[in-house]
């Protein structure tokens, strides 16, 4: 089952959507953020008419299982170029797993605006140089066969012990069996690379998510998408992570920042 | 009138809080978005019982007049470290001005984690070597006089025609009067700065807030805060700005990240 198949919302009535969390989107049995942020970002364009999620906010409550789910939505303003809405997501037993707050447009529709970059495109090797995470070597990350991911040499090396010592995990993204992707994909790519706390020295194991945020700019052409992670403070038992996504024609097109919890490992 | 009584709120019921947008809070009529943001912060605060406002997001949707407010909020999960909880502001007519989604939690916890930082404390000239923004040069901003700001001179040479090519603006920030400053003036410092876009050499002449989202680490101690805000992606028709802010005893307290749009100026 592909992306946009295992993202599906069915609309019930006016506030309320279904949807399931698939097997095989979970890290160590437990749902993968991006992916139930993905699909809560599919009802909040389904409920506001606008294709595109342009910016998401997701605060994590409880984990996702397999199984189903229930999607309470309202929209809070239809505007001209955007509409906001809210949503809640419960599993199958009424625990609430995620609480959503987002505006979608439609990025189809011309703009006339000046452009500036002052940041650098992450320098990649091509895909097939870059290492392909092997999954169950610490848990079991069924998630990572989902997708397609290559990590940057350079950031790869945690895998076999070697941290490069620095917050920062670079590489490529791209759906499996060249499914295309679209607006909502960039927000599961947000949340789709290892943490970049593994990159550092830290006594630091698992980072739970309290709240992630995701901006799309702009529909992603092309395949392999150029992704950058980077984490600047680790202070006070949270840290920042920062994510930049890139397409194929070399478009800045999401951004995003989770704030998640480092607790000392054990 | 200070900071804390100018975003008081007043619960009138388990799910109804009133407030005020006292005048003299706005830039050219619309109150200033960090200072209502900053008054959702407290209904949030007061609505799961926990001080601190750790992440909260803010749509903007309509602007902030003088006069009454009514925030609705409800609590969506109270767990044992972080309660989250949704709010939305009205103002007098029912116009719906902003919805909110945040978790608070109690700073003064202790926590045992590991620290790492990996960027640079902003370098200021001393705040009496720095910039008071003159008001209503270009337009009016009442809001810049209920507050202490202090611009970087290099970052303030734009309100001389001079921008410094740089979409980059530091400063130092403190209440009036010596007001104590608690986690909810951090909410408000993060929207307190002149845009950085006025330092880029661009045809923009205003940036609407579409979305900003506030991390609050620790209370700030001490008077004068350290401010950094930069912009670093100016494309498709929206910019990012995001803030950074250390308290005086060098501890990094607080960050944000905006969405705003950037409309070609006419």
């Amino acid at each position: 089952m592909g992306f946009a198949d295992a993202t599906a919302v069915r609309r019930r009535d006016d506030t309320t959507w279904d949807a399931d969390v698939q097997p095989g989107w979970d890290i160590n049995g437990n749902a993968n953020g991006g992916y139930l942020l993905a699909i809560a970002a599919r009802v909040l364009a389904d409920a506001t008419g606008r294709p595109d999620p342009v910016s998401v906010t997701g605060h994590f409550l409880s984990p996702g299982k397999v199984g189903p789910l229930v999607i309470a939505a309202e929209v809070v303003k239809a505007g001209k170029r955007f509409a906001t809405a809210r949503a809640t997501m419960r599993d199958g037993e009424g625990r609430t797993v995620l609480a959503v707050l987002g505006a979608c447009a439609d990025l189809s529709l011309p703009v006339d605006a000046p452009e500036r970059i002052d940041a650098e495109l992450p320098e990649l090797p091509p895909p097939e140089a870059c290492v392909r995470e092997p999954t169950g070597e610490l848990m079991p990350v069924p998630f990572r066969d989902r997708i397609e991911l290559r990590l940057h040499p350079d950031d790869a090396a945690y895998l076999h012990g070697r941290p490069s010592g620095r917050t920062l995990m670079r590489g490529w993204f791209r759906l499996r069996d060249d499914e295309p992707m679209d607006a909502v994909t960039l927000v599961q790519v947000l949340d789709a690379f290892p943490p970049t706390i593994f990159n550092a020295d830290l006594p630091v194991a698992w980072t739970p998510t309290v709240e992630l945020t995701t901006h799309v700019r702009a529909r992603p052409v092309g395949d392999w998408l150029r992704c950058r992670f980077r984490t600047r403070y680790v202070t006070a038992g949270f840290l920042e992570e920062d994510g930049e996504v890139w397409d194929a024609t070399g478009r800045f097109v999401a951004q995003s920042r989770q704030l998640a919890l480092t607790p000392r490992a054990a």
